[in-house]
């Protein structure tokens, strides 16, 4: 049985070149005990692989030249030699890029609606994907920032950059659903910004592309904000700090206007002012902050189920077009999580 | 009789020049019901004074224009028409840049032996001077700073910057004193390089002029640094970042680096390692931390009186040289705090 599977040849040097991978072919391996070998259905493209592919030292280990890249993915168990998993069951793991997986079974997490108990009340009807996005690690991600990192509380004006992504709009409606003053969002395009506010309920949303952030954004909250959740970095960065009210706080998640620069860009010219707002700048990594996923769940699984906190996926098919999946994350094609469906 | 004081007549636009400010000559009031006249024998000249004299809004008011400035100050009670306060008692309070001050007594604190009673028990012999650095609004913002928006703990390695300064010198201080694994400073000339490892007893110290601050501090926390105390901005902010160990903390004191920019400067390029070290960077003022003061005089004022805690003052005498004084603050010209006898 022939597996196929995406190696990266070279580290990219910015953007990535279709020419730094491979889609290779390889043999299906078989699974040792204590293991299971899994179709994967869905691979998750996220834009934290960027990272990985740079050999320099980070919270991960770069991927390895030569050899098949990872990343989260959801798929059903062909072949178990696990105790506790059997042929059928869903799992979720981390060896994406691929079509077929052996993972050890401490690895993977058994899911789907007999596996998460706080949806088995309202619906069964989540899609295996959701594990991917708004019930893993990107849900987790806007959870945990927003909550832990940010200390977000009830009355605080929250504004969101890359808004209309996985983990922006999650973050929106997370705050809006725990009683926000407001929600400000911003995205790359006025399709984008029009989803924000009708379909995510955020209070305001501008295109940065439209003007400079500081004046939108002072625009969109006249009277400052509290938080701000950060997925891209740059102008967006400085104009929350310009936007930031006494004892605000600034949870970075992600700066992915820079993750492509060759050259290290300025950074924000006004840090001076979190003197006087008492402000906090504070960059924070989802893979600490598992201990909240069973509360995550317990709180944010009925929201999805009732519909309240609403979601949306990029959808493209084929284990072929992983790689483009993931440039398009980059450029921000997707609206809400981007998966490949196999 | 005669009282000189220090008005206010331009805002500066950068370096503050000597036509900005007037020393005039008025009456000396009259205190009504309520308050005391001080004689004031010592004033502060500190680096946030800068602020308050440009119009921007800020967490003072500015100085109005055409009026006496103010500031610390410490001084000798001439006629008091308040309760608890008696002609011959000493106040520290905040009418400062003038020889002669009315003063409400709610905003007068007294001071000297009689006053703290934590150094009665072992040495009446700090001087008046002492209350407007080490043991005053200096001393608290080093160790508020330090303990509470660092969140300094036992074994962290400890990077200041102003190092030989008022704050500086008791941030390194106190870390030492409180279990710092490595305690290193950067000051502007070699003289206070070697003043920070031979009497305040730094692990390392540079002298930020010799060099890129990057360099210099990599070459002196080998193994990274936890806590950065920023007294600076611009280069030594970006350096700190860069050399921050996972789940470092950054506290904001000043940025005096910028202050006198009319330009905004480019901000740390590197803002995006706080992802992956989860570090954090927070602003503080110590004026929200006045509930330290009792823990802080209790644990400082002891090590102030056995001389396990140096300070150094450089003194500048006559009402006529606080402008200079001023200047010399932000020049750098001072070793320890800055002060004005009367």
């Amino acid at each position: 049985m022939i597996n196929r599977e995406w190696h990266l040849l070279s580290r990219p040097v910015g953007w990535p070149k279709p020419e730094d991978f491979a889609l290779v072919e390889a043999e299906v391996p078989t699974p040792g005990e204590g293991q299971v070998l899994v179709r994967n259905k869905y691979l998750s493209v996220d834009p934290y692989m960027r990272g990985r592919m740079s050999a320099a030292k980070s919270y991960v280990a770069p991927f390895e030249l030569g050899k098949v890249m990872q990343g989260g993915a959801v798929g059903e168990v062909v072949e178990s030699r696990a105790e506790g998993i059997a042929a059928g069951d869903h799992v979720l793991h981390f060896l994406g890029w691929r079509e077929y997986a052996v993972v050890d079974a401490k690895n993977a997490v058994k899911v789907g609606p007999t596996a998460v108990p706080a949806l088995k009340v309202e619906s069964g009807d989540v899609p295996l994907s959701a594990y991917l996005g708004v019930l893993g690690m990107t849900g987790l991600t806007a959870y945990a920032g927003l909550l832990r990192t940010a200390s977000f509380k009830e009355g605080d004006a929250v504004f969101v950059s890359g808004a209309a992504g996985a983990v922006g709009s999650q973050v929106g409606q997370i705050a809006k659903l725990k009683g926000a003053s407001r929600v400000i969002g911003s995205a790359g395009s006025d399709e984008k910004v029009k989803l924000l506010v009708d379909e995510y309920g955020f209070d305001a949303a501008f295109n940065y592309k439209n003007g400079p952030v500081s004046e939108q954004l002072r625009a969109a909250a006249p009277d400052g904000i509290d938080v701000y959740f950060d997925n891209v970095g740059g102008d967006h960065l400085e104009a929350a700090i310009g936007s930031l009210n006494q004892g605000g706080r600034i949870a970075v998640c992600g700066m992915i206007s820079v993750y492509n620069n060759t050259e290290p860009a300025p950074g924000p010219r006004n840090l001076a002012r979190l003197i006087q707002t008492r402000g906090r700048i504070e960059g924070f990594l989802v893979g600490d902050h598992y201990d909240l996923q069973p509360q995550f769940v317990q709180e944010v699984a009925p929201w999805v189920a009732s519909g309240a906190l609403k979601y949306r996926e990029t959808v493209v098919e084929g284990v072929e077009n992983t790689l483009e999946a993931f440039l398009g994350v980059l450029r921000g094609d997707n609206i809400g999580k981007m998966v490949v469906k196999l």
